[in-house]
């Protein structure tokens, strides 16, 4: 390999459509983009481009008074000719690369005309790329992939060639919007907004062809950094006028600008508590200059107590989403999306789904991810997260019959659509992502955010056709490798549910008590007796109670309650019998056990590719295996350690434990 | 206060001499730095610096045929006349600062002439100063007093006359070498030996009036990166060469330079196992390009594996010194002085003392302290360590009859003179040390370094009365706050002498099980039967074993180990009755509830000094304190709730534990 890696759209991954006549009609950018793949596929592969006669491949954008979507396509296939039709090029865009992942089949038969739309209507990558490199977190925030692809010294970088082959890909997987810098706003990147605009407009350029609104984080206190004003307070009408003002600046530039990510009143970043004032107040300050160009406020729902006392037993950080911001349902401007992550912690390998997410259903509401892998190997360690994306996005708040955490983010359920969000995990490591398995994660999140039904495994069977063709054996191993990692993951690390345990400087490798005094509300509370945090409402924080039925009684039940979540619920004796029939302590012991002898399995199916994958990627996976079965081993050890330690109670399986 | 606080030098404290006729006779730069404190001191409280007629003191240097140390000084007085006289210039300097800390006493009646010599002929000072600032450990490793006073902007500062002022502080009190740079010798400290020596000189010349040589850390890979050769084996013909040309060269230049000081083999810094020779080649090779010219090379035995398996309890690293340097007894030049650090560890509250300090007869040994508060509250806690000072060189190897530690050092054992050396805590705050009651700490290691068998209280009442005049109140309130504080900083930390249980990223505030699955060899094993790390030779890492009796035998057994030693010696369980008669858990309990009390008293005293100490002094001690009560609060409650989470004993007072 030289240069970078084509992660997912290979040459090879054209060869079936590069080897026909292929007819393309429509106009635009967009269709630019899908003529230029069609002509450089054909091109190597001995096709034609054509503009007349017969054609095996028709890619139409028309107008058909029966579509709406400009993201929809309908593929069908009748005599020796696929077509796709769009009534847009970001349609077609899309049909394109359904008929790049659907190979050779594409092209055999004869198959009835199918629309193909999305489920969700945003689906959009955060970047916590900051300009600046931040001194302690780096340039791009809990990014594991090298610098920042966009911004370099300072400024834009001037070769966006990146940022570009960036693009294409995302827009291969229905990726529609970016976040271009990171939520917590420094000073440089505040002046994305104003100073640096033309660079943005260069970015924005770079996007649009893929069919790709760019957004921007601002600072709440930018009305006073930026603007020189003495308050940011969202009610003040000089700071309304200022955000009107630069909003209008920001769409004479970039007209399709799609708006504004905020961080407000978390982790030290200012906000509407600041003056009194709550978060629809805040957002909606926002939200009405963006109004009148169509723009969209992302707003985020992660905001806590992030100086507590872990003496103090009744606050509970988990409840904070909730509490702050399900009373405000209802408030919000209609091009207000509150942003809300997943789970009610922070990300962490497994968490019950955020309340908020089932409590607000006069409001946007967006579902956020983390492609990153903060807390989850940092793309040192294969943790392929599709599975629990999946899980997540097909909850069921109510139960059976009700709707899924996807059909409230798509407004299929009462309320109105907000979509996808996820941090993307991409730098400027020629991998893209670090570890070149971690490509499967953004390629996954793009296809789960455009349809939220399609199967984990099938993903990334598609993922790995795509990116290593179909070699003999290099298939299954894949699978083998990355299709249960995620509960690998879990297996090795922090026990049923309770999270963290990490090391609190960098959040990677194992400190069982990292989190056990701070001030971050992250606990497990273990002692000799037992482990877990008390969230019930009989006798814990109440936060089960943020749950409409059945969870909330599911949850409160530590009978009812399932395995894998007990200990975020419920603080129980290590001789407490899971569902599963073991107890607490011999589950932890037994797991720890476990996930270190699967990436152990791992090692060895992978030394089996050398040879069958390219030698770069081999070499590069292989070294960090190495050192995923390092951390694991130390996991292991640590957790099975600092449990014996604590409880006394001898492994069944008499196993060596330090 | 304006500009730099004037530490225990006052101008008030020069008044009983200031006020008198006062000559002095002899020559010499020392000399000249006598006259010029008489001058001034005579000059601002209406005395004279006479040259003939009637004199209250006279200072004379001249030649005594019974005296042949020129440090020593003697003291009378008769009539109306106090003499003082010296062979050199510097015990004349000595018997000055004498006269200054006796007051109006040295003025009252008459008495007999005494002789006053140091007992150690090695007082020094190593500062850990980078020249450059480190991106981790910043300007002063282990500094807590702002940037250095010798370097800025990546030279030898401009203006020295920080420098200056602390020259004669430590002129005042007797130390007479200073390590100029820190001991981990970085890129740009390395070339202080070749390129920056010019600026070295100047430092020499602000040190040389106060009868004060400088010497250099040097890195032991110098011949590398200084000399471009291809190995720094110091076999290897070509190194010593080196290092001979490269020493004349710095005595060219400064004729009384000290010598070298060498951290190697630790910590990563690079040293004779590189190439698989011991430390004793590694130090005689220097030694030998030292010796034409009466310098010496201070070699440090802080050599461990930092690179430890927490799951291995063999590997000890209190056993570390000793292994590593006890077969070396013997192997040294005569000029090479190992520099122990007092503890096994590495500077904790409390630890046994280092054995290999009584294992080497035949070698010349310093005992290293630390006045830097780095594992004792860096500056932010007032915690008096003249008390634990005291105790070290007190320390009876060899049980009641036998030399003390102070002893082996000064070569009144049986062994040849080493000397004591310490970690500075100045930098460039206003107050020298960040907490201005640290100041007594810098002024008693000069006092005891001077004379181990002085008292405590007695020094630490000469600061007093030096630093803040005979004003009521004063005197006793500060003996209330500092003079047990060594031991409240105890009885709220790691308990026992287990130590540790810091945040290991800055060694300040509680992390109990921080350094618990590190790599650092720092572990306490506390489980939920008990706790400490078992160094016996019946049963544990044999430590004990490197001591001679009595103290192989007293630490051995688990009845005879002193108290606040028994968790460094021993694994017991909480239950374990402590020759105090209380069990260890409850131990562990009353002394953190007590320390912190200790806190909140020493808070009330010093408010009872406002008004009657300096503004500025009152403000930033009070300020202080409210930090140290509430580290101390979160000790208290850190360390108690962990052990009560383990061991599950109640507290026997059934206060609050979390």
């Amino acid at each position: 390999m030289t240069g970078v890696h084509p992660a997912w759209l290979p040459t090879s991954a054209f060869r079936p459509i590069g080897s026909r006549r292929v007819r393309v009609l429509g106009d635009g950018p967009v269709v630019g983009t899908v003529r230029a793949e069609v002509a450089a596929a054909t091109a190597g592969h001995g096709g034609a481009l054509v503009d007349d006669g017969p054609a095996d491949l028709e890619l139409v954008v028309a107008s058909d008074a029966g579509e709406t979507d400009p993201e929809a396509f309908v593929v069908g296939r009748a005599g020796a000719t696929t077509v796709v039709r769009a009534i847009a090029g970001v349609g077609l865009l899309y049909g394109l690369h359904h008929v790049v992942r659907q190979g050779e089949s594409a092209f055999t038969g004869e198959f009835p005309a199918r629309r193909h739309a999305p489920r969700q209507a945003v689906r959009m990558l955060d970047h916590w790329d900051n300009v600046d490199v931040h001194p302690v977190m780096g340039q791009v925030e809990r990014g594991y992939a090298g610098g920042s692809i966009f911004y370099a010294d300072g400024v834009v970088r001037a070769d966006l060639s990146r940022a570009r082959a960036y693009a294409r890909l995302l827009g291969s997987i229905g990726v529609n919007r970016v976040g271009l810098n990171n939520v917590n706003v420094h000073r440089t990147e505040a002046t994305l907004l104003t100073d640096l605009l033309p660079e943005v407009v260069r970015l924005a350029d770079v996007f649009r062809p893929h069919g790709i609104r760019v957004h921007l984080s601002v600072s709440f206190a930018a009305p006073i950094t930026l603007g020189g004003l003495p308050t940011a307070d969202p009610l003040d009408p000089a700071v309304g006028q200022w955000w009107a003002r630069t909003t209008a600046a920001v769409y004479a530039a970039i007209p399709d600008f799609g708006g504004y990510v905020v961080k407000a009143d978390s982790e030290g970043q200012p906000g509407p508590f600041d003056y009194g004032r709550d978060h629809a107040d805040g957002a909606n300050v926002l939200a009405r200059a963006l109004a009148p160009f169509g723009g969209t406020v992302f707003w985020r729902a992660f905001v806590y107590d992030h100086h507590q006392d872990w003496r103090d037993r009744s606050t509970d950080r988990a409840r904070a989403a909730h509490d702050n911001f399900a009373p405000l349902d209802g408030a919000f401007e209609p091009n207000v999306v509150l942003q809300v992550k997943a789970g009610p912690m922070d990300f962490q390998v497994r968490e019950p789904l955020s309340p908020v997410i089932a409590a607000m259903p006069r409001t946007r509401l967006a579902v956020e991810l983390q492609v990153t892998q903060e807390y989850t190997g940092q793309q040192k360690h294969v943790c392929h997260l599709v599975p629990q994306w999946r899980e997540v996005l097909g909850f069921l708040p109510w139960g059976e019959g009700g709707a899924t955490v996807a059909d409230i983010a798509a407004g299929r359920a009462d309320g109105p659509a907000g979509g996808v969000v996820a941090v993307s995990n991409v730098g400027d490591d020629p991998f893209w992502t670090g570890h070149p398995l971690a490509q499967a994660n953004l390629f996954g999140f793009g296809r789960l955010a455009w349809d939220d039904r399609l199967v984990p495994e099938a993903v990334l069977d598609e993922w790995i056709g795509l990116t290593f063709g179909d070699v003999e054996g290099v298939r299954a191993a894949l699978h083998e490798v990355m299709g249960g990692s995620w509960l690998t993951y879990e297996r090795y690390t922090a026990p049923l549910g309770v999270g963290f345990m990490v090391n609190p400087a960098d959040h990677y490798g194992p400190n069982v008590d990292g989190y056990e005094y701070s001030r971050w509300g992250t606990y497990h509370f273990a002692d000799r007796d037992g482990v877990g945090v008390d969230r019930t409402r009989a006798t814990g924080t109440g936060f089960t109670g943020q749950f409409p039925a059945p969870w909330r009684d599911v949850y409160e039940s530590v009978q009812t309650c399932p395995d894998e979540l007990l200990l975020f619920f419920h603080h129980v004796p290590y001789g407490h019998v899971l569902r599963s029939g073991k107890t607490v302590i011999q589950h932890i012991y037994d797991t720890h056990f476990a996930g270190r002898e699967e990436v152990c399995r791992m090692v060895e199916t992978w030394s089996r590719l050398a040879g069958l994958v390219p030698v770069e990627v081999h070499e590069r996976v292989t070294e960090l295996l190495s050192e995923q079965l390092r951390c694991a081993t130390e996991w292991r050890d640590q957790v099975n350690t600092y449990f014996w330690r604590k409880s006394g109670v001898p492994d069944a399986r008499g196993r060596r434990i330090y």
